[in-house]
């Protein structure tokens, strides 16, 4: 069996020594300043490489792609606010959510009130610092406390960002495993959020050990792996790889999956894929509570990749859905908010929408007239080993009767009510019978 | 914006005053004795003609028309019925209700019993006097309050009913507004009801109003406004137009839409037409309750343009539905029953039917390929100048995700729960942006 | 009306007379201890035939038919286990369900250790026998009460089966009506089980009724009745009939009739069949509750029928179904749990429907454009001389409207909510006044 590799694999894994990996990629990557350009991404990338061997790209400011303009790179050494004493009141050093990502270069003195334009504050969370951008408008600015910012007095301010605003690169990294067939799931992540954990480092920490385990084993599908900042990078991957997207016959947005909350499955904009099919049936028969979303187009990188000029079967998979736990985008978002477990149980989603897809295949029952006689070939014997063994000669009728090449398995096990692994074992034993042939196209 | 003027209007028109004006023209026509044929349909044509310049149709008896007759005309000048003191115990001078609609003349002396077998009262309203017609079987007859037929005595009593039935014309009235496209909205009302107000003074005047109101308006669709009989009207209007109708694409029936209950929209025969999601979606946004009616062959003329032969894309729109209030058909259908902000409001949701059918365009988004930068184009100005920032880009969103020449504006609220009018407002803007495309044909 | 005779037949029959005499069927056809093979069998359809005059068909062990095979012929004189004084401690003189059907001979001594493992028993009804087969396994064996088989001590028993399994004949029997059309309604009940009484004396009876009644019918659908054994019976008759399988346009398994419980009925693999609409709408329009169950691929010979190859409109008919009742497959489905009453209204139920699918027609409406004028007809007459005029004159529109060729009757009853019966009698009418033609083919 070929993907008994990947089955095992599950099996054989530890989650608990996997969450702590995983846990360990988010803090280590936790102090860099990313954005959606600069060497905060490469350091990012760079790191990443030493779990997978994922290839960067770099893409030069200016290049066209479809309706955007891949922008100038932005870098930045140090920040701050100082008083007329000295002190700095604000640092980037303490946090680099401090500056307005993408802050142009400033120096000057200025007063509290020109200061206070440039600030940005969360008042209904007075402890928190917020995460701003301004990536497509140049600006300067700051964000703090509010708790903070209602200590700053009348001053004469100094105000410095050390930033750099230039033409460079985009860069973004690509890791792909081939399989059996070209066809491929693709599985993006963005990379763009600095210090902040669940969105996203938490997606980034899994999709690298998806990456590293799948890279053992034997599969089916060929596998792509994207690490992208998100909108600008989606769209520059799209406009690079325009010829080859037809190839995507399945993928997922990974992101904001470390936090404890349920699972939430956004489905594609088409909204009847076989992944949808695939991750409702696994959470339909998980144990926990799930929520399931239609396509809307505005969130991840869903939005390009669901455009309807490429309309592709791409969902998201995450726990809490951004915007709606207080902690997002914000410096709350830290190593508190996500834990070691939630971060291995995403990890062992994954591993398991994957093996689902793997084994979903078509057969067709090579005995259509009448069911074929069971009881001769020895599949009884099968069929009284196994430990629920009513339910799993129910399972082989399923699979016998709707196997006309029309109805994957886990169009059988929704409309059967059985478990996909149940359906799956059952196809496996009559495929090895010769009752069943897979349907290929 | 081509309708911008027709948006315009309905936001300047005063609906306290139009109201007052709807009651006027129920009040002005309430007198008169109209059936199916006859100068009280003439009149009220005349009387509808100075508010718009409807034209008058005149279709002689004995034409055929499907499988149908054109009746002869009806004409009544007066009917009575005298106790042997000579005193008028029913008397069609008090109420034209009193008179079986279409009754043949006669002149004659009758016994109680012969009399009581022509005479028909509601005895569990004995209050009211009922409406009773006798179109197809000729007959004579009165109607009176079940109170009124208790007092008649043993007696001998003079029946006279003045009428005529004689070959001579049926009469309706059209109205036509061409727009820019040869696609037409058709609006019918019946006209054939004596002294009933909501039943359907409401609907003949809240239609005329509309039509005045429309005919000033710069439309996309033409508008064909039909003021005709209940059924024989109809029969003969698709008899003479069979050619034609297949330039309807939208159309409505109106009818009761002047007491107080909420709105009932019966869909059409296809049910899924563009009427009837215009008009669910309008009922679904707004804050009263309404009610939902799939299509069923009886009712008004809704049933004629709905026959299986027409099939045409026609609902109707009522408020209490025929036989469902107890007034129906009966004397207590009279000025108390209507009000003039019940056809103000009417007058109102056929405006705003009217607005969203003019609107509802589907576009084809002219870079389908991942998002259009918004940004740079200055369209967060209009989205941060808007009372409903996060929604309007929201909508921006939606239309340029789902413009794909399949779906329309209404088709996009519906899915995205947004407003209809935040939706179309986004695709102006987005159109003027050069970023979406009408999608013709 | 063509149909009329079925319909007099059902108003005509004395179904308290016609419950006592499948009642009496039932009785005389349970001492006979029948299997899927063997004279218990030809005993059974030598009984049918005195009361339809089925046709019997052998077909000899070793036929392969699909991927089974004819198995050799089982039959069975005496059996017993006797103790060591003599005395016949499991008899199947008691009942033939004592012995494990398709047991092979056997004649030896034997201790109560081995015997144990011979030996059938049900813990949780400890009065009743159960029921056991071993048709593909050579193996024999005994069924017991757990009450008798904890009497059992330790001693040397005798066991005895004086059964044969030798080459011979699979056989079943078949009758069929010739009707006005070839296209045929496959009526298909289970033979194979020895003396158990819902399971499926009651179906067996009812069949043979149903087909009694039938053959003096005038018909526009053929019928065929199958009584057959389980399984290899339905098998066999495909592959012997593969060719003619596509002229059977409806069908129904029939099991389990005779209970007390309500209807339930299983759908057919297709899942929106003719069959499927005209025995929901019956059910719904019944005043028991009932059951309807999506198809799965166990129960009876539907199993088969609906097979992927073939995916025959075949639903199956049950009171209680299978496995659903504690006295499934054991002696306790005596002649105590069946009921003359239940069995009379089970065959009332399958006369219902065949009476709607003889009548359940298209029809294309000759005035489509429009009403047709049915007062001009004197229509009116037969509506106004109807116990429920109103509803009716309500069918009367509703057959004239959805009469498009696409609509049968029981669509038009479904989608109206009216009664199968009035939307039948409504276009029988409108089809004698050649407002109606029948749609063929």
């Amino acid at each position: 069996m070929k993907n008994n590799g990947l089955a095992d694999t599950v099996k054989q894994t530890d989650f608990d020594k996997m969450g702590a990996e995983l846990y360990r990629v988010v803090s280590d990557l936790f102090p860099i300043c990313r954005s959606i350009t600069g060497d905060g991404v490469r350091e990012t990338l760079q790191y990443i490489k030493k779990v997978v061997p994922v290839e960067l790209h770099e893409i030069s400011s200016g290049t066209k792609v479809f309706d955007w303009t891949v922008p100038k790179e932005w870098n930045i050494r140090d920040a701050y606010v100082k008083d007329s004493k000295g002190k700095r009141v604000i640092d980037f050093n303490k946090s680099n959510l401090h500056v307005l990502n993408y802050s142009i270069p400033v120096k000057k003195k200025v007063s509290l009130q020109e200061l206070q334009e440039h600030l940005f504050t969360l008042p209904e969370y007075p402890d928190w610092i917020p995460y701003r951008t301004s990536y497509y408008k140049e600006n300067w600015g700051f964000c703090l406390s509010h708790k903070d910012f209602e200590k700053l007095k009348e001053d004469s301010y100094e105000v410095f960002v050390d930033s750099t605003l230039q033409n460079g690169y985009l860069t973004f990294g690509e890791y792909f495993i081939k399989g059996q067939l070209p066809d491929e799931v693709l599985i993006s992540t963005h990379i763009c959020h600095p210090s902040l954990c669940n969105d996203n480092l938490s997606g980034i920490a899994m999709t690298a050990l998806l990456a590293k385990q799948l890279s053992n084993a034997d599969l089916r599908y060929s596998y792509r792996f994207l690490f992208i900042p998100g909108t600008i990078g989606s769209i520059t991957w799209l406009a690079m790889n325009e010829k080859n997207v037809s190839k995507i016959k399945h993928g997922l947005v990974v992101a904001c999956v470390g936090d404890a909350g349920n699972f939430t499955y956004k489905k594609t904009r088409q909204g009847n894929a076989e992944i949808d099919h695939v991750v409702m049936n696994i959470l339909e028969n998980s144990e926990s509570d799930f929520k399931l979303i239609d396509f809307f187009p505005y969130g991840y990188d869903e939005r390009q990749f669901c455009s309807p000029g490429f309309n592709l079967p791409v969902g998201c998979l995450m726990r809490t859905p951004h915007g709606e736990y207080p902690e997002y985008h914000t410096s709350a978002d830290d190593l508190e908010l996500v834990g070691a477990k939630n971060l291995a149980a995403s990890l062992k989603m994954c591993f398991t929408i994957v093996n689902v897809l793997e084994e979903n295949k078509k057969y067709i029952n090579q005995n259509p007239k009448c069911e074929p006689q069971l009881g001769r070939r020895g599949i009884y014997r099968h069929i009284g080993g196994h430990p629920d063994s009513r339910k799993f000669q129910l399972a082989m009728l399923w699979v016998l009767n709707s196997s006309d090449g029309h109805h994957s398995l886990v169009d059988i096990a929704e409309r059967s009510g059985l478990q996909f692994g149940l359906i799956s074992e059952a196809a496996e034993i009559l495929a090895a019978e010769n009752l069943l042939k897979e349907s290929v196209g």
